[in-house]
This record gives structure tokens, sequence and C-alpha cells, in this order.
């Protein structure tokens, strides 16, 4: 259930890198963190904001941190777009078609046909902003809209819209840091596909997602506690000491509640 | 107050550019329309999507098109970006940093965190969706949050998240598909600067739209009306009779409106 989120920028990575070129450095990052990872992450979620900022040298290492992961992993492009039909279809293109992206996050703020275009993708998986991470998603995502708060409207509306069967094209971003919201989440929709970020250094705390995610289908996304673990050149290792830590606290969690509920196990 | 909408793709430009290769096809097309129409327009909206279809390609017309806008007309990167605050940090200094667009459209969904790091750049306009011109915006943007509809909260909201005077560096994407809100939003916001697309193709009027507008600062979008309002080799002749024949028909709406509210003018 391991994602591992490539957030990856110069001022962060280990300084001795930055004697490449931007690109080699980008690249060459994260496919030492790919190489040192792959057995250990289901998915990688590259965060496209991170490359959008070096330009042309972005969109190449992205493109090269493409080729680094391995087929047997899920790629997300963690990019957030959505907007009018005809724009949507062209972002979805852009993702699904010439950087053949298994997955994408998408925003939901302007309705139906801003996100159609990514559902008709039918092998690909749209995961639509529901709860976010975020101290913003206190904003508007929890305002009252008639019995129920927008993130859950928004499910609702989502899940209506994609014409896939049990929706298999269709997931939602819900936050770790929700861990309450998340746990009544699972009460109603026990097999949708639930990204979850914000585990790590955003707060959210490995333990309680997984008790509240009751074992349904996710991808938990760890970002910078897992790529920044170190700043030295032995940086990739320090990241896969990393990521078994969380696949040992995650394993030590769901042997605490095998034992607890042992008749649903 | 007109904006140019730079939708550009190879499906929609006359023929004859596809003999170009792509990356020369989409900033022809771009510097043509930009040669025959920047002494009618106010701005450039250009949108991401219709560039990051092509990759490498796609950005490298974007950059090229950036520069043959002269530094008289406000750029507009149609972005529709917004994250967690550090990435919504990278985004902005993608587009305002990297790239120096004047301005950016934000997608407000995840709150505060979100939009935030795109208004501590003071000298820059970022636009804020509110009431989008789609027909999805009946989807969400519509729901009644407690005694408003939701774009309202999310616009009051904004300008209590923006801390520069008179809110220079904020403002709103109303669509021109919307005109009775967009007279009611122009009763309690008439000095706020909104980007008004949906003219044209997407069914928005010209008359009803400056009507509702009643005068206030608003950049109105026109996209595929004018940049496909041919298919010849004369395409950015027929551009900018398109152009000319936006701006005479909102003049005689103008004068319409003079003899009417003489003493408002």
């Amino acid at each position: 259930m391991l994602c591992i989120g490539l957030d990856t920028s110069l001022e962060q990575m280990p300084q001795h890198l930055l004697s490449l070129p931007t690109v080699d450095a980008l690249a060459e990052f994260n496919r030492r963190i790919i190489a040192s990872t792959h057995d250990l992450a289901v998915a990688y979620k590259i965060n496209l904001a991170f490359y959008e900022q070096y330009g042309l040298d972005g969109w190449i290492a992205f493109e090269r941190t493409l080729h680094a992961i391995p087929p047997e992993c899920i790629v997300i492009a963690d990019a957030k777009r959505g907007d009018i039909g005809n724009t949507s279809k062209a972002y979805a293109k852009a993702f699904y078609e010439r950087y053949d992206c298994d997955a994408l996050t998408v925003a939901p703020y302007m309705g139906q046909d801003s996100v159609a275009p990514f559902l008709e993708y039918h092998d690909r998986m749209t995961f639509v902003l529901a709860l976010t991470s975020n101290a913003g998603s206190h904003d508007f995502q929890r305002l009252d809209v008639g019995h129920k708060p927008l993130y859950q409207a928004v499910m609702q509306s989502a899940m209506a819209w994609t014409q896939v069967q049990d929706a298999t094209n269709l997931g939602f971003v819900v936050g770790a840091t929700h861990p309450q919201e998340l746990a009544e989440l699972r009460q109603s929709m026990p097999s949708a596909m639930f990204l979850i970020p914000g585990v790590g250094a955003q707060g959210g705390d490995i333990a309680d997602t997984l008790t509240a995610n009751a074992g349904a289908p996710a991808l938990i996304n760890v970002s910078r506690a897992i790529i920044y673990a170190s700043q030295d050149r032995d940086f990739d290792h320090a990241a896969r000491t990393a990521a078994m830590n969380f696949l040992q606290a995650a394993r030590s969690v769901r042997s605490t509640q095998h034992v607890q509920t042992p008749v649903n196990s």
C-alpha cells in the first residue's frame, strides 16, 4: 500500500547532487530513490509542481523519472488538474496518453464536465480530491451543503459520473490528517480506492490511518519523510530504511488489528 | 477589456500550418494571432492544457508565445493550479518567477494555504475560480453553504486572505454564462477585477455581459471565436476582424448604456 511521493526539489536534495546540471540532479535523485525502494513501494506519486518550477529541465526530469519506474509500479501524476470540458480533455491527453501515467489527481470545483474527460479513460485511475490533508481542507470541503459536507457531495457526484462498473477507474484523495472522517467514509465506501497523503511531514499517523481505513483499498503516500530521510551520499539507503520502517509499522498495526478483530480478518 | 484566449491546438488550427514541426506550428500560429491583434487586446490568456498535451514541444511553444506578447499586454497563465502550501509555492514560482506571467488562474477547493502562496506576489494578479462558465459550475459552486452559494463563500474568504490594500493582486473568474449572478456580484463588489470567460463558443453574450458587469474592472475573454475565426491562410486577419467586431459590439452596448444612464456615466 506504500506510495512514495517524489516531491523533488533542488533546495531539499543532498547537496552533493547540486554539482550536476538541474535536469540530471532531479532525474538522478529520483532514479536512486526508485532503484532502492521499488520492491517496497506499490506506487510512485510525482508532484508536477516541483518539476514545472524548473521549466523544460523539470519536464525532461519528469520524463526520465517515468522511465525509471518499473512497469509493476503504479505511476500517479499528482497534478490536481481540472478545467472546462475541452480543456480537461487536453489535460487527460497529456497525462494519460503522452506520458502514459496510470493515475492522475483531479480538482472537482468545476463539476462534471471538468472531471468526465478523465473518467473516459476506463483503464486509468482518476483520483478526485475529496477531503485533502492540508489545513485549508477546513475552509470549503467541510461546509455543510445540506445534511452533508461538501467533500461527501463531491464523492457521491463523482461516483454517479463514472460509467464504469464498480468505479474501478475512480478513486478519491482523503488525507491521513482526518482519521475520524476516513473511518466514517469507510463505513459507506468500503471498496473505493483512496489515495491517502499526509502521513509524515504533514502530521498524519500511520497507525491511526490504517485503523481508520479498516483494510480497505488504499495507497498511503509518504513523500518528504522517505525521500529526504538523509542529506548524505547514501540518501537512497536512508530512504529505503525509512520505507521499511513504514512497512514495519504498518505490519505491527495490522497484526494488532488481527488480534483484536479475528472474525473479520 | 478584451482578453484573447490562446487555446491553441493542432486539430483546430489552419491546415497549412501543419506542415511545420509541432513546436513551430503552435508558436507561429500564436505569433501571427498576437501580431495582428495586440493593439486590440488588453491581455492574452494562455491555456496551459493545450500546451501540456504536446509535452516539451508545447512548453517551448508556450515560452516562445510569452516572448511574442508585447510588454504592454497582460499575460494570464490559465492553469487552474492549486495544492497544499509547499506545492502551491512551487507552482507560484513556476508561473510568477520562471515564466514571469502577470496573472494566473487558481482553483480554490483546497482552501487558504493552497491559495496564499500565490497571493504573496503583490505585483501579480491571482484569479481565483468563483463561478465558472461551464455547465459543471452548477454541480458544486452554487450549493447553499449557509445563506449563500459556495462561490460567494469562496470570494469572501479569498478577499480575507489577501493582505494587499484594496486587493489589487486578487481577482475572480466569473463566467459570462451567468449574467444575472454577475450583475448581483457587481452590487457588492464594484471594484474587484473579474476575468470573464465564456463569451462566444461557450454561449455567453457580450451585450448581456457588459450590462451585467456595469462598467466594473474586467477582462472579457474570447478564445475560439477569435483565434479560429478562419481556417484560411489569412486566419490572422480574420482573427483581427473578429476582435474588432467584438470591440464594436462592446462600444455599441456602452453607448446604449450611456444614453440610458447619463447620470452615472
